[in-house]
């Protein structure tokens, strides 16, 4: 009944993590999930790391033999349970959500996050400095990750052709290089997961520079960008954001992040890609919120406790366009 | 005696830091000094943190006061003191290599080794990354250390003017944004240090990629860049050099990297600004040597003891390509 509503061009998205949650919050007027994170799903309802239930005899300690026996009950391959768990999951909220497209990101834990899984201390070795370390594609073709990931993919088909939940897209995070592409999308096909096959999109996270820089070559892979901007901003400007001290007048004239954003932005369109961003800013930054619009940003995903704010934000500049 | 070692056309300078070893090295054939560190005729000979030298009545601890006293004794002006050690370092180098050109970057220490120079602890506020914190350019202009950056220049000029030492360049690290560019340059007239004036060059640092992509703005500022690119690459990448493990194919296809170094290069020969590059990089991958030198760029910076062995590199690809 809320007919009182003007929809805006740019889609507003929202995001999300916890499937319970999706039914009570799809009443929040939306165009969809533009970022579902699987890490929430993994840690509650999976808790095992992925390769610990397809190696299970590297599994040295008893103990965690039978807790991830007893979770893993009932099912003849322990992998399935894997399958199951997460298919379900993502199905709650693609569900929820359904007809509207629902952007899902392949696990992106960092490595001492992953080691705490039940068995992870048997499938990875310590990094220093995980956030700047193996996470994300570079493990879906690694012979440390590659069967995990191949699980991952399982669930996804299973949610889209077996569930014949089509609006579900996914997204590829932390992609440093072009080879990265090529092989993370062989490891798919691999797993049944063609790009287009049932309509299926595959998107890119766009956090780091060298993803700007090479758009063009990215292109090829990928059906749709969505920009990462906290990182980004991070690696552009080469500033450890905790030794600011605000000088007043700091960001109005600050051209680089605009410039390489924008620089993403034209990219996706001179590829006819979709364009996105997420991430804590715009719902920081009203004109920034402006200036994607005036980028002519395809969609902004938000946390569902401001929608209602920027989505009248956007209004406003498209009327401001429109009249122009 | 060394007849027998052609001379190359790009230009293969070298690496200092400590004054008296000045003599000695300007032995070895060069074009010069392509980076003069500071930090080392200031922790070892001034030892005293400039502001504590302008601004004593800040200094509470009565020890620290008179050991700043016992070194300055016999100076009118405690700031003398700076002025005269500092001049005299650089003069030293400046003279060893008299009339090639000499390259001195203007101070980067980090903030916590300002504070451990004497009388320090009373003009820093300690910092969790001080990596990517206050430091370079972003002092210059700064309440904080406005008054010390005077009197780096007024050594420069003590150097050029007062001893004619022409062949004098100064370098600005780590500048960020365009403003500090402008506030910087402001910040050399008032100490009288301008551009062009008796010959005046200055350079800027380049291993921000924001430095890369204002590259045509920058370009009005300043008559050189260098090319840093330890820093360069982690923040194009995103990628912290600690945890790769050698997958065995990596590096050849790697571009952005490449892109953004040509996109630096292409930059400053745009803009008609001497080129150069300084790290780690050059002597360790010869191919790079070989595509600095394809890419045009005027000059490589290495230390002593990697001059020769890169020297011939670079010898034997300018003649491949005057033969093609």
């Amino acid at each position: 009944e809320l007919e009182g509503l003007e929809k805006t061009k740019t889609e507003i998205m929202m995001n999300l993590g916890n499937p319970e949650e999706a039914f009570a919050l799809s009443m929040i007027p939306n165009d969809g999930i533009g970022l579902a994170r699987l890490e929430f799903i993994i840690t509650s309802y999976i808790k095992v790391h992925p390769m610990a239930l397809i190696h299970p005899e590297k599994v040295e300690d008893e103990e965690v033999l039978e807790e991830i026996d007893k979770l893993t009950g009932r099912y003849e391959n322990k992998a399935d349970f894997f399958v199951e768990k997460l298919a379900q999951g993502v199905a709650t909220i693609t569900a929820a959500f359904h007809p509207k497209p629902v952007v899902v990101r392949m696990s992106d834990f960092k490595s001492n996050e992953y080691e705490s899984l039940i068995g992870g201390e048997y499938f990875e070795f310590g990094e220093n400095n995980p956030m700047l370390g193996f996470r994300g594609a570079s493990r879906y073709y690694d012979e440390r990750y590659r069967e995990g990931f191949a699980l991952e993919c399982k669930a996804m088909k299973k949610v889209r052709d077996d569930m014949g939940l089509t609006n579900l897209i996914l997204m590829i995070p932390f992609c440093r290089r072009i080879e990265e592409a090529e092989k993370v999308l062989e490891e798919m096909k691999m797993n049944g997961l063609v790009r287009g096959e049932n309509g299926l999109q595959v998107y890119m996270m766009t956090e780091i520079p060298s993803n700007v820089l090479l758009i063009d070559e990215f292109s090829q892979y990928f059906d749709g960008f969505s920009i990462g901007s906290n990182d980004l901003t991070q690696l552009t400007l080469g500033v450890d954001r905790d030794s600011e001290i605000l000088a007043s007048s700091f960001d109005e004239r600050d051209e680089a992040v605009k410039k390489i954003v924008s620089m993403a932005v034209q990219g996706a369109k001179r590829n006819n890609k979709h364009s996105g961003l997420c991430g804590q800013a715009p719902s920081d930054f009203p004109e920034f919120a402006e200036f994607l619009v005036r980028e002519g940003i395809d969609s902004i995903s938000l946390n569902p406790d401001s929608v209602m704010k920027i989505g009248l934000k956007v209004l406003e500049v498209e009327k401001g366009i429109e009249k122009k």
